[in-house]
């Protein structure tokens, strides 16, 4: 841990100096094009109480049934007048309707497919060079979301950030309408057991550094320490100019295989001992605004 | 994720019913002489402003001149009227004199030697059946640290919680004045590169929950932002009614060895996949106030 007040001195440094040229590119820079547009369907923009906002990013390949069932509740307006209910440190902050008795929109599937682990060939083109406790191969799909593999099935990992589907006991899988973020270490355990819907990308910090809930499993046990929603919607239902445009950094090129390299073995002066590998949740690919 | 209505129906399931008899204890339990105290100069506690207070395991064995200067940075009250002044999200919480100007007491080393790994034999007796992207071994030392090797040194890993040393560019070491706790996923990159000093074992919601820092690395950048420290001192240093205790669960044992199994492959009727491995930050050994 550097120590915050030289570390903006060693920041100082680094930066340019001005009438010299900039720094030539390291390898594990991106270029424009290796920056894609998230599409606006597959953004979801929470409001909280206070005007704060929470940017997700959904996944519609991987659980394409719960993921329309969460458009199906954006579009119905369904969250507005919500809350977030349940805080657990080192764990989860969930959102919904926490007296579940608010009746499902139509066409929302109360428990669609199982969508926890894919079959076929694994889709990661960057791989680590160690397995980990939890899968044999670890890396990330083209459009930069984690995944790991037995060999044989492929699956979403729980790291930081990742939203999942809050579910009963089996056979239920959830409906979307209650959904958690991961806020803590990644509860790897979890994975191939829940559907991954999608990641935030930008304002975790709004739900990350609410009061813990004191209930069990976090839930807040007052009505008064609910933090309200005001809406969540799609960024395609908002007017154009209102719309978030964010960019995910892909992950099918040399560079990012670099950037790879370089988490894996840190080189700046702070660092003696290079680590020699990364974990998946320690290497989440970039998501940026666009520009 | 289990819906935490059905959650609690799901755990007054579980427990027993009036005028049955208790469920037989699981291997996994521990029993009496498996919790051992933790002596009073090894427990650090802070109070916050408001009141509330974290309780910090500190970890002599391994670092033993780090832990000297925080024991002498305790007993002449040196964070007294200090802050939390550093909340980065997903990464660390830090504490001590955001201006770096406050003189160390007598006694204390500026520098000690760089307490970061150590050679000879592994010392942790619960090793998990598959390497992780840090280390080719992780476990437990017998009090319940957690560890990890590559066969010739071994290192403390930084799980959520653990708390280490701030320090500057090497040759600095970091005097233990300035300390951080890590509040999100493991950043395991930093092990080996610095001190790890102790464990927060109860309160760290009071960290983890902060406002994040605006500033660069979290640092928040104005003073009102602060929240001030109002006491520091190691369980030994208070009168003997109000100093608390706690106890951790040896590891050294089978029971513990089925606790971790436990944790490979979870059973209950929520987890329909077992994970067949856990990371050793999602296994940190129990800590409780002693009974």
């Amino acid at each position: 841990m550097l120590k915050p007040l030289l570390a903006l001195v060693a920041i100082a440094l680094a930066a340019p100096v001005l009438g010299q040229t900039a720094p030539a590119p390291s390898p594990a820079d991106a270029i424009d094009s290796d920056w894609q547009l998230i599409p606006d369907n597959e953004m979801l923009v929470i409001t909280l109480k206070g005007g704060h906002q929470v940017y997700i990013r959904l996944a519609p390949r991987f659980a394409p049934a719960h993921v329309a069932n969460i458009r199906k509740l954006a579009e119905a307006r369904w969250w507005d007048g919500t809350s977030v209910y349940r805080v657990q440190d080192n764990y989860v902050a969930q959102w919904g309707d926490a007296t579940e008795t608010k009746p499902l929109p139509p066409m929302v599937i109360a428990n669609p497919p199982a969508e926890y682990e894919w079959g076929g060939p694994f889709v990661g083109v960057t791989s680590f060079t160690r397995p980990d406790p939890y899968a044999a191969r670890t890396g990330h799909s083209a459009d930069g979301w984690p995944l790991a593999t037995d060999g044989k099935t492929s699956w979403l990992t729980h790291c930081y950030g990742m939203v999942g589907v809050a579910r009963d006991l089996a056979p239920s899988t959830g409906s979307g309408s209650e959904l958690y973020t991961v806020i803590g270490h990644a509860p790897r355990h979890l994975d191939r057991n829940i559907a991954l819907v999608g990641r935030v990308v930008e304002g975790i910090q709004w739900l990350s550094s609410l009061p813990r809930g004191t209930g069990t499993l976090g839930v807040y046990q007052e009505e008064s320490e609910r933090l309200p929603i005001l809406s969540v919607r799609l960024a395609s239902q908002l007017p154009e100019d209102e719309r978030p445009h964010f960019q995910y950094r892909a992950t099918d090129n040399p560079r990012f295989a670099a950037w790879i390299k370089a988490r894996e073995n840190r080189q700046n002066d702070f660092f003696k001992v290079p680590a020699g590998g990364v974990e998946i949740c320690n290497a989440e690919a970039p998501v940026r605004r666009a520009r």
